[in-house]
């Protein structure tokens, strides 16, 4: 096989065979495709997409790049939730130990945050001692003690999809709907899942912009889990604005501790409660009575334990990560709010420090904001419309500044 | 400026600016962009385009990588041919001492064969001592003695367009118009030339398969000069049979040698003379009694010798470089000859090793084809059609069975 021509079979429109793309993700992940074919086939992608049986073979090819979790045969059911991200996306910290309340187990392997949305590991890890980078040999010992782990990618599951992510990242090949299904699916996948539930998003604060590239994605990722032995459900929803009442690492871990003790905004806990519901054999009613009786909290907190975090932080998080500004931003007339728009939010968060705008950027655990009225609501003029935690107060005003572009009150 | 950006922009089917191409040629030429990206911002090429103000930029930005030969004020117009290649097509060698007869200067410099089409650099090296590889200061001694050289490019001539063509070579990107373009148009614009004719060929035999392509890249490149400064004229023909009677390194040396004596098949004859009346104020009956009467002849050994090679190897050519096995192609059919396949004769030829699969390969001087019978000519069963030289009698066997696959007599 000669991967110059394989290139120009993709640039013309015709499909890969199964051989064909396991031989090209071979050769990338040993190195002996160059980072300059990959980036052309990627591009090549990019503009021609691919078949529904091309993507189960890529989805595939990543998945055997690397290790897949085997576990026992009479284990739980593995389950596991994949969100396209969105402006404060917190859902997973809640699920996750709801899920394993529910007897489920769900070996969630996550991502970190780049641009405008934030990841699940620079959450977690705003809670002292919390450690998200497990070994293989230590998922495996925790799992059956907590029944739910939240971990980083290990070196050895999808070394492909990992190499190709951040060639992708700088050659303006991420928003392809065969390349993101066959991420996504492959380090999901290689967790040894049964089912898996996957929260699409679309709008201002969203990865897809549109109802119709998220419709396209989730279908995509469903039809590779089919052809993979994996049943997904999917949830679409849009994200114009934030997710629950705060954007920020910290800020969202103290969100979801409330959200774990039934005190969670009702928007976060119906989304958690929507998800948990597609895979769970629980009504909602008994679910919903796991996060207000204390057990998904117990088992939040079980985790956090096992994962080397210290259980008594989680109250003082507030005063750990005080951010030295605080600043109430108010609203300047009466009404409805009608919009308070999420990927504005999103881009003034980054820009307060909670985020990256390249891989290699360190975030403030800090920053972001909280507070956040939502939509619908009706506000007086002179109330708090959000509070913006800031390393400086000109962070603050400036942060404000951006965010009024995006608010909406008639 | 940030490059995933501008590989966006360009994907997105955006037109790029002058400036940001600039930025983007300098810093690849550089290594401040690496390869994966540029690859990316090619493929991304192939599939949008670029306007002709893109494409002029783009060609000017190769060009000012490197150096670009200047000329006194008072020398003679500097002219010079391209040709986008095809089978047999020797006419370089003819023309350019053709033309300098005529008091024009010719600084041609040339490629090497890749593919089906033969290079002319590799044709003149059969010729014992000549050397190809002039430095600039050598070039600037030698054309105002000769009027015309034949050279290959220097490593200061286009540096950023030598090193994207080696990556476009193997990352399915060179079939693109604006590439192909500002990759002929830099290299012979840096000859600092007044006057440039394009001869454009397209067919079987050719690297555009359809006259359409052909016309669109002889457009792009016209504009271009224009644009840059230089006037063009095109010629677009047909490549559906091999120019003259050889195809091969020395075999065709040993064509242009006759034609140079006013000995050339009449077909070549008419191409070289079609291509230099686009440019010589002579008649075309004056540059004819050029190649008739031995001036043309004597001005190509005068660029022999001044270029190190043997000139009184020239007429020993056949016994130097004289291949193991000759053997006679047989016509097995009466009948009027409709077609002798240029593509199909040059895939033969290349595997009879006179041309390179790789950029890395060696070529076979002596190896080809000679004796060519033309398309339109009444044949006699057992007359000859043709003759293989070959290393022996079964790649010569191999050969006849390939080229008979492109014949028709009826």
């Amino acid at each position: 096989m000669h991967i110059p021509s394989l290139i120009e079979a993709k640039r013309d429109g015709h499909a890969l065979s199964a051989e064909q793309i396991r031989f090209l993700i071979t050769a990338y992940a040993q190195g002996d495709m160059p980072d300059y074919q990959m980036s052309a086939l990627a591009m090549a992608i990019f503009f021609k997409g691919m078949s529904g049986d091309e993507t189960a073979a890529l989805t595939e090819a990543m998945l055997r790049s690397g290790t897949v979790l085997h576990w026992p045969k009479d284990a739980p059911m593995r389950v596991d939730k994949h969100s396209t991200g969105g402006i404060g996306d917190k859902t997973s910290l809640i699920l996750a130990p709801l899920l394993a309340c529910d007897g489920l187990w769900v070996p969630m392997i996550s991502g970190r945050g780049l641009g405008i949305t934030g990841g699940t590991l620079d959450k977690l890890e705003s809670i002292p001692g919390f450690r998200t980078q497990l070994s293989e040999s230590e998922i495996y010992k925790t799992l059956p003690i907590t029944g739910c782990l939240m971990v980083g990618q290990t070196a050895n599951l999808c070394p492909a999809d990992k190499k190709l992510y951040a060639l992708r990242d700088v050659t303006g090949t991420i928003q392809s709907i065969p390349l993101l299904t066959s991420s996504i699916m492959g380090k999901k996948l290689a967790e040894g899942l049964n089912r898996l539930i996957l929260d699409v998003k679309y709008g201002s604060g969203a990865f897809m912009q549109t109802r119709e590239q998220a419709q396209a994605l989730a279908e995509s990722m469903v039809s590779v889990g089919r052809a993979l032995g994996v049943r997904s459900s999917v949830r679409l929803s849009p994200m114009d604005e934030a997710t629950g009442e705060s954007a920020g690492n910290a800020l969202e871990v103290i969100e979801c501790l409330r959200c774990l003790q039934g005190q969670g905004p009702p928007d976060l806990e119906n989304i958690v409660l929507d998800l948990a519901c597609a895979v769970s054999i629980s009504s909602r009613a008994e679910l919903r009575q796991m996060l207000h009786d204390g057990r998904a909290y117990a088992k939040f907190q079980h985790m956090v334990t096992v994962q080397g975090g210290r259980v008594e932080s989680l109250e003082r998080l507030h005063k750990i990560h005080r951010a030295p500004v605080i600043h109430e931003m108010i609203a300047d007339r009466s009404g409805h709010l009608r919009r308070l728009d999420a990927g504005t939010l999103g881009r003034a968060v980054l820009a307060l420090g909670a985020g990256r705008a390249k891989a290699t950027d360190r975030i403030d655990p800090a920053v972001g904001v909280d507070g956040l009225r939502k939509v619908g609501q009706e506000i007086q003029a002179g109330e708090v419309l959000l509070r913006i935690h800031a390393r400086s107060q000109a962070d603050a005003e400036e942060a404000e500044k951006a965010i009024a572009q995006g608010v909406d009150i008639r």
